[in-house]
């Protein structure tokens, strides 16, 4: 037995609560130990010494090195108490704080059993509830639509269907979107990111000169508060992007810093190193290497109360349904926990999208935000769907990978994408291949969490890196590719069924094809994707049926 | 090389600042691969695909599966982007977040490199100073001295030197700490540990009727701001005990609700199944199965509002220096939060330490505990000191897996305990043999973090489980074993030593002995023990001079 393998973390992603009286247990073990049988010993924590039971566990995930066994408890008493046992050969071992040993001393367990010591009520992570259904569609609004022709437009600077540069201005604004919700509802996604709406100097509004002010090339309060209204009354959600972590040098708290330094009373809203910032020189702390875009100091209390002003304000005024967070990594943790608490506080079912990249594990836990951007899984796809550098073993590996970084809530609120404002355009990376495209979008759909679409994917818009990848949206109908676009409609209503937003997943390679299983109740759904070489028919099963296929996926529903 | 044993988390205790500008990495590996070279490879986040630095990584600590390498990082740039590269058997391998590779593309590092995104102050933990050589003394204050003759004694109902019973009372109080403040001096201690001194009906006052007022039999509010204000005089921090699991059950908010059930304002402030609580069916959570100890919902606001005003109101009251945290672990994490903040504002150098057995580090991430009773260390002395189970190896393996388990910051605030009121005497433990019990004292003074000596240790006292372990503290001399206090003394003094108190500790198994050493500038401690039954003379190296020396353990010193 592959004893380095092993792993259990208390009160972390390998236990977690999912209710009140709901204890998720996750063990770690190698892949090569896959024929030991794995149980869990458990009591209440008081009784551990004298009474206890035994389940045993299942493989649930399992990656190129390790599987993992899972199980859900529900519990009479909270404090728990737990130790694994494996068996393999003929062998007995035994799994505690203490490591794996041959005999275990159940009357000193108290020093070494491990535990989840209480569940309390308020450290539960809750799943906002409609996220297991959202389909989200992120606008990048300087490009969607121009609804608002009577505005002043002197500071349009290219034509619609020209290709942006890092300059360009065509135009789009928030009654374009207030004009194709009809699209956009059609289309069947239900939820709206959109890219910053503030006061800005630029076409992408990520440095932010006044957060309480929606940009007069993008429209009014008035009318994001339609806009809001207008989604609710489509069953849309809105999430707008918050761009915390820095600012415009143009916002007035920063020009009062660069007009009296050390005597402003916003100096340390800001990381300077001196008593003035000089732009020139980058003495202070930056996003990236852009001066003109100051780092706020979210350690500061005073800049944490404003910006929680901000989150509550658009909350209130225009009933947003939650915030995406922009480079929320380099935002402080501090600040993230008192965001938490105010904005789930005033709308309980909002959502908290973080953007990291990384593993945000210590983001995740309950206290800070809801998911992620889920670029390892943009990542994941870029390598089986677009490199053909992962077979669809790599690919299982790693998707279940993925899933074992987090908590099962947390999974079911990721936001799945393929592309971005900030990547290229996935149709681009696959070179324009509509069956691959369609493939990987049926994975977003089958998969844990919620897929978010960037505009234009629907029409197989093309772009490389920023600026191209935020292009101007093909409004003429005679471009677009209808079957393609019915097949993405197909795909979204999938979404919709119960296995997919409440049922287990199971990912696995069969016959060199990627295998994802979603159960629920007495309804299974399953994916099948083929990115070999080889054109084959995909195989099924007498008792499904198929819900949506294509040349590289089969969908299918079995209810029993 | 087994990858199955790498481990390394962002931004965890494997990558966590120890400052503004200072980054600690760890990385596991498997024992067996410990001829392999390990580097990390790093840059700046934005600078990754261009620009990377590489240095190597060096085996820290040491346990029974693993090596820890470790590597404490200077930064410029807090946007700190990292992979590890493993060189064995002419071999290259990366490490990054999609785990081992042959090959890596630092071109698409953004995808999978590990980082530490940014260092924000407010995030950063502090070691609280005074804990680097505080010496902690526990005290049951029942039982430590009687020092007021002239209070209502009608209470007491045993002789002092009387063996305990659970519902015993000997009459130990406030006023006999305050007259025994020179003996605590005079032995070396530093820090005070009381157990709970608010109103309750018990003996060791764990079932608390009122927060706001000391127990008569103990003394008085003004008293207790006398016993810290003499302590501080002498150099004594004094840590009060914060019983918030649970109160007892004739405090007035649960009197309360038993008396009008859900029309009680204070009824959510409990977890009752039914309308009313009834003490014989046990229809609440309590602590343990104890229905007189009535569990405190932590989850409600408005109780853990009531909670941290007892935390504040005796720190402005009696100056105390920091919260011993009863039953912690049961206590909801979003509680501790909101504490820590205000008890650090209120206090910044205050301390904070948890009662929780086990692996903590879900309270130990810096936003709630410094650190905890140091129970794992308990079970290692036992098992090496007490019961012989360990050798020298196994005892070294397992104090360096517990250092393991925290962060830096954290390690050097464990509270490391012999025995508690909630153990057996340690002195019992060893068979009363002095050797042994000086050479686990030895080695509490040498580790890492606070040792904590449970009151009449220095005196060899005795006693089984509670209530045996509360005995009267022997106050006639002419029982002391005079040598075995002086030595003890010694030992104490050591623990200021500057290499104790700041430097890096190295443990291994040398010869069948256990090998300690504290390294800091031009100074090393080395700490040997024997606790073979061979009586073999301790070896030491000629430029070593003996700092503390008895049948079983060496303390050295060198100053190079």
């Amino acid at each position: 037995m592959n004893e380095c393998a092993m792993l259990h973390i208390p009160d972390s992603r390998y236990c977690f609560a999912t209710g009140e009286k709901e204890l998720v247990l996750r063990l770690r073990m190698a892949r090569e130990d896959e024929k030991a049988k794995v149980f869990l010993i458990y009591a209440k924590k008081y009784d551990f010494t004298f009474c206890r039971k035994k389940l045993p566990m299942e493989i649930k995930y399992s990656d190129r090195l390790y599987n993992y066994y899972e199980i859900k408890m529900r519990l009479e008493d909270v404090r728990f108490a737990y130790i694994f046992q494996i068996e393999e050969d003929g062998n007995t071992w035994y799994f505690s704080e203490d490591g794996v040993t041959k005999e275990y001393k159940f009357e000193e367990g108290f020093y070494n059993f491990f535990q989840m010591p209480y569940i309390n009520k308020n450290d539960v992570m809750d799943t906002v509830d409609w996220m297991r259904s959202a389909v989200f569609y992120q606008i990048f609004v300087e490009r969607f639509r121009q609804g608002n022709e009577k505005k002043d437009t002197s500071y349009i600077n290219m034509k619609w269907d020209e290709k942006p540069t890092p300059k360009s201005f065509a135009g789009g604004d928030l009654a374009g979107i207030i004009e194709k919700m009809d699209y956009l509802k059609e289309l069947g996604i239900n939820a709206l990111y959109l890219t910053p709406v503030f006061r800005s100097i630029s076409n992408h509004k990520y440095d932010i000169i006044d957060y309480f002010t929606v940009d007069p090339q993008f429209g009014t309060k008035e009318e994001l508060r339609q806009l809001v209204k207008l989604a609710h009354e489509n069953g849309i959600r809105v999430v707008l992007d918050a761009v915390f972590n820095h600012c415009s040098m143009e916002m007035q708290q920063f020009q009062d810093v660069l007009e009296k330094g050390r005597e402003s009373r916003f100096y340390d809203w800001f990381i300077i190193d001196g008593d003035f910032p000089e732009p020139e020189k980058m003495n202070y702390e930056c996003f990236a290497a852009c001066n003109y875009m100051p780092k706020l100091n979210t350690a500061n209390e005073e800049v944490q109360d404003f910006l929680l002003e901000i989150a509550i304000y658009w909350i209130r005024e225009a009933d947003i349904d939650g915030w995406r967070l922009d480079v929320s990594d380099e935002v402080s943790h501090g600040f993230w926990r008192r965001f938490r608490k105010a904005v789930k506080k005033e709308k309980p079912d909002s959502v908290i999208i973080g953007e990291n990249w990384h593993d945000a594990y210590a983001y995740l836990m309950g206290d800070q935000y809801d998911s992620i951007m889920n670029y390892a899984f943009t990542k994941a796809c870029l390598d089986y769907f677009a490199k053909g550098v992962f077979s669809a073993k790599d690919m299982a590996d790693k998707l279940n990978s993925n899933l074992m970084r987090n908590t099962e809530q947390v999974n079911r609120m990721m936001l799945n994408l393929l592309d971005s404002h900030d990547t290229h355009r996935f149709f681009t990376e696959v070179n324009k291949d509509k069956d691959k495209m369609l493939a990987a979008i049926a994975l977003e759909m089958v998969f844990e969490g919620a897929p978010c679409l960037y505009y234009g994917t629907e029409l197989c818009m093309e772009g490389g890196y920023d600026p191209d990848s935020r292009r101007g949206f093909p409004w003429d109908t005679k471009s677009w590719d209808m079957d393609f676009l019915e097949k993405v409609k197909e795909l979204i209503r999938i979404r919709k069924q119960p296995a997919v937003q409440y049922g287990e997943i199971k990912i696995e390679e069969e016959q060199e094809m990627l295998h994802v299983e979603r159960m629920w109740e007495n309804s299974k759904i399953i994916l099948r994707i083929n990115m070999t070489e080889e054109e084959k028919k995909i195989p099924k099963q007498p008792e499904e049926t198929v819900l949506c296929e294509d040349n590289r996926f089969l969908i299918t529903i079995t209810e029993a």
